[in-house]
């Protein structure tokens, strides 16, 4: 059979002569084995001994994995024991679990896990074996996580390099373009902005600051008024629970800003750590990594776990759907290392998160809505070049939950918009800038945190908004001087500030 | 003489017969003496031995220490022997430095310094020594700051347990009140409010995120744009830089959140990290460790600072004073630990910060028309019983900075407003809730990250404007329902929000 497990056990002690193992053990076992694989595979208690209180076991199985079985077959001897013999399980874990599983394609390159294992591949098909797994690992199903990452790491050494899935769904005309600098340098020029006191981000004076309020203006009184999505102020901390139930934190973890709380409030407890502020005016690292607990969250990456996390547990009313929320609050924070580039790509940025939840059917109207409503915007307000994609990690093409329809049929799935920068090159040769997207992903997160509708199915979407981008857009094609902005947007504009005048 | 300076300095080799150490060990301590003590008071070289390429001096000063005296002699004899013997100083330092001063008081307790030192106190008069200072600890004159942090923490001694300098400043008729619950136990039973993920944080749903959004407009249309305050955007992230230069992290750093950058952003380097993820669904904390550096930086604690070093080393026109801007964008934490309370004592909140920077008589100017734009909204438009108060920490009573004048005439200073909470008890006998401030601050921050006016002096100054507390402050004395609130708040508040029907 595909599955071997090899476990002890240890009872709390040996059993007296009148509680026969011979009859207790292989019971326990077959009942296990009926109440958790059944008719959906074979399995079997291959070997076992008993000497003192250690108990070894060998269950094997094909169909489902067996350490179910081995689970049922621990609380049935508990039980039985307890009663006939006063003698109780202490504790059980796996010395060896051995699965069999098919792979998507032939390993390219050695596949690691974090945890002491054997892992063989002939072909398509993959032997793992788990050694020494604690009892927290067989209750909490590691076998069959650790099966799914190896599986994961072998489709992504496939995809490796591949471009992510992406399909034009509309392309607004072509536009003239008479300003071709790059936008933030135009901006530190007249000192408009100025690069920050950390990592990626941005101090913005009063001209870039405005012009910055205008965009989100525009995006709340043109888009998100109109659709009757209402505000909503939400904490811009995101904590690591939250994060495990999204996936993100096993998705991202070198993009967050950590955050960590001090290990105390308590000033005298702090005390060698001011008195050396004070002395040497320089941070004293020791003292403080004494001082300050490990990080707990991570500053807001993504806004709509944190709204997930609001509606947790809750039923929503069929009268208030499909629900429509938006939060500005929570300013976003990735560490792009490598990749920051003027305004366009930060560490720091200013998003407004709408999120819906609704009936499918519902949800796919919004977003026709929504993409009116964003047209109306990018052509008539911000006359801009832009265009959108259907776009797609490679995972989500391989595993078939997409394909290649058109707006109108398709269900799941990311729009991009993409706004081409002339500054960067033309427009057929250079990298357009993402500045906006719009999701509708299905129950993944409603079901996550266990949100629910009064009736039917509850599905979800967001479509972020990032201000920096919508105004590096705009300003990468019609330049730093109102007289090439178009009406639409001077109108919401309105007269720039005086701005700050240094000598 | 009350300041000995014990050192060793280490040279490159031993001297030549030829250069005679009698004759230029003495001449250089003279010269440097007299550069540096002159006729402020008086020094000597007391002692001194030559063995090998080891120097052992001993200076003795009264009036002005000795140690720029020890740097000096250093910096002569280095030249000099380097000119005559080609031998350079090594490296010096300070086996024993002693001091002695004068304290406000007795010392009621031990005074503790982080560092070898020895301290002993008789009557009011303190010796200090400092047990093997280091050439950077000489340079970067810590003996003057250890000196300061005595008195300091023996001023602290005596005035423990005071209460800092109030003296109400003006205060509003008394109103009847009708209500009188605590509006975040009113809040959650509505739910508007959900108490957040991590500690001391709020998710607002749609009424109380409507309401909290009204008092920003109010505070933005009522005071700051009619006094032609400019909206900037600042950064969320404090660097410890600039919270050294204001002086925020010897003060307060048990209240600050932590943010720490991963090490790298590399998807390799975490593999362990995310695969301990996703097989076992927990934060591998000793992985994290590993990939997440020290802390670098705060999640904004008061925005002003930030505002300053956007200003650093600038000069501005005349024409741009008295410059006025605000930030509403970076949103503050603070460790609130044991004093967590509702909406009104939080670890995350939104404020809006207004600074002002130009002449002092044109902030005691900008500060009366703030006073009355403020007294407009608060007696006009929320109609609330509330008060101003100008407050001192004590040791700035202690030094006589300021005294007990009315507001035409006091200059520097801060002054807070503060509103009645009906359901904290009785208005004589509860605590009301500082809502609001205004400060001046004079030279403080603008020497410190050295911004200039093109003429004249530069004052600067600051209003924070805590969005949760204007909310609390009203709710407390209006309840939650529109028909008991003020007209001129309904007409800023206008329709309210459906807001999201849980079953």
């Amino acid at each position: 059979m595909e599955h071997r497990l090899e476990a002890e056990v240890t009872l709390s002690g040996a059993l007296p002569p009148n509680v026969p193992a011979t009859e207790v053990v292989p019971r326990a076992a077959s009942e296990a084995i009926a109440h958790t694989i059944g008719k959906r595979g074979e399995g079997r208690l291959v070997e076992w001994k008993l000497e003192g209180d250690l108990l070894r076991v060998v269950f094997e199985s094909s169909g489902p994995r067996p350490h179910q079985a081995l689970l049922a077959f621990v609380r049935r001897l508990g039980e039985e024991l307890g009663r006939s013999a006063r003698v109780g399980v202490r504790t059980f874990r796996a010395t060896r679990y051995r699965t069999e599983f098919a792979l998507d394609a032939e390993p390219k390159a050695p596949i690691t896990l974090p945890m002491a294992h054997e892992l063989t591949v002939v072909g398509k098909v993959a032997t793992l074996s788990l050694i020494g797994l604690s009892e927290e690992g067989l209750r909490d199903n590691w076998m069959d996580r650790a099966v799914a990452l190896v599986q994961e790491k072998v489709r992504r050494q496939a995809y490796e390099g591949k471009e992510q899935y992406w399909s034009q769904i509309t392309a607004s005309a072509p536009r003239e373009h008479t300003f071709h600098a790059d936008p933030t340098e135009e901006m530190l020029k007249r000192q408009w902005v100025r690069s920050g006191p950390t990592k990626g981000k941005w101090y913005l004076g009063p001209n870039a600051a405005h012009l910055m309020r205008t965009m989100e203006r525009i995006a709340v009184e043109e888009v998100l008024r109109p659709l009757a999505f209402q505000e909503v102020v939400q904490p811009h901390h995101d904590s690591f629970d939250i994060l495990l139930r999204t996936g993100h934190l096993e998705g991202l973890p070198g993009e967050f800003y950590y955050v960590a709380e001090p290990k105390t409030r308590d000033p005298a407890a702090w005390e060698r750590f001011t008195d050396l502020v004070k002395i040497t005016r320089q941070v004293p690292e020791d003292e403080l990594a004494r001082m300050v607990a490990p990080p707990s969250a991570v500053s807001c990456y993504a806004q709509c776990p944190t709204t997930y996390w609001w509606l947790s547990g809750r039923t929503l009313a069929t009268d208030t759907l499909p629900l429509k929320i938006f939060d500005r609050a929570a300013v976003s924070n990735r560490y792009e290392s490598g990749g920051r580039h003027g305004l366009e790509r930060v560490d720091e940025f200013h998003r407004i998160e709408p999120v819906f939840l609704g009936a499918p059917e519902d949800l796919v109207a919004l977003r026709e809505r929504l993409l009116e409503r964003y047209r109306h915007v990018f052509d008539d307000l911000l006359e801009l070049e832009w265009r959108t994609a259907w776009v797609t990690p490679f995972y989500m093409q391989q595993s078939g939950k997409v394909g290649v329809e058109d707006s109108q049929t398709r269900v799941k799935g990311t729009i991009d918009f993409e706004a081409y920068l002339p500054y960067r090159g033309t427009r057929e040769d250079s990298e357009w800038l993402e500045f906006q997207n719009l999701s509708i992903v299905g129950e993944k997160y409603t079901k996550a945190f266990s949100i629910k509708s009064q009736k039917g199915e509850l599905w979800s979407g967001c479509t972020g908004i990032g201000l920096e981008r919508w105004l590096t857009a705009f300003l990468a094609q019609k330049g730093l001087d109102a007289a090439g902005w178009p009406d639409g947007f001077r109108r919401y504009a309105g007269d720039l500030p005086t701005g700050v005048h240094f000598l």
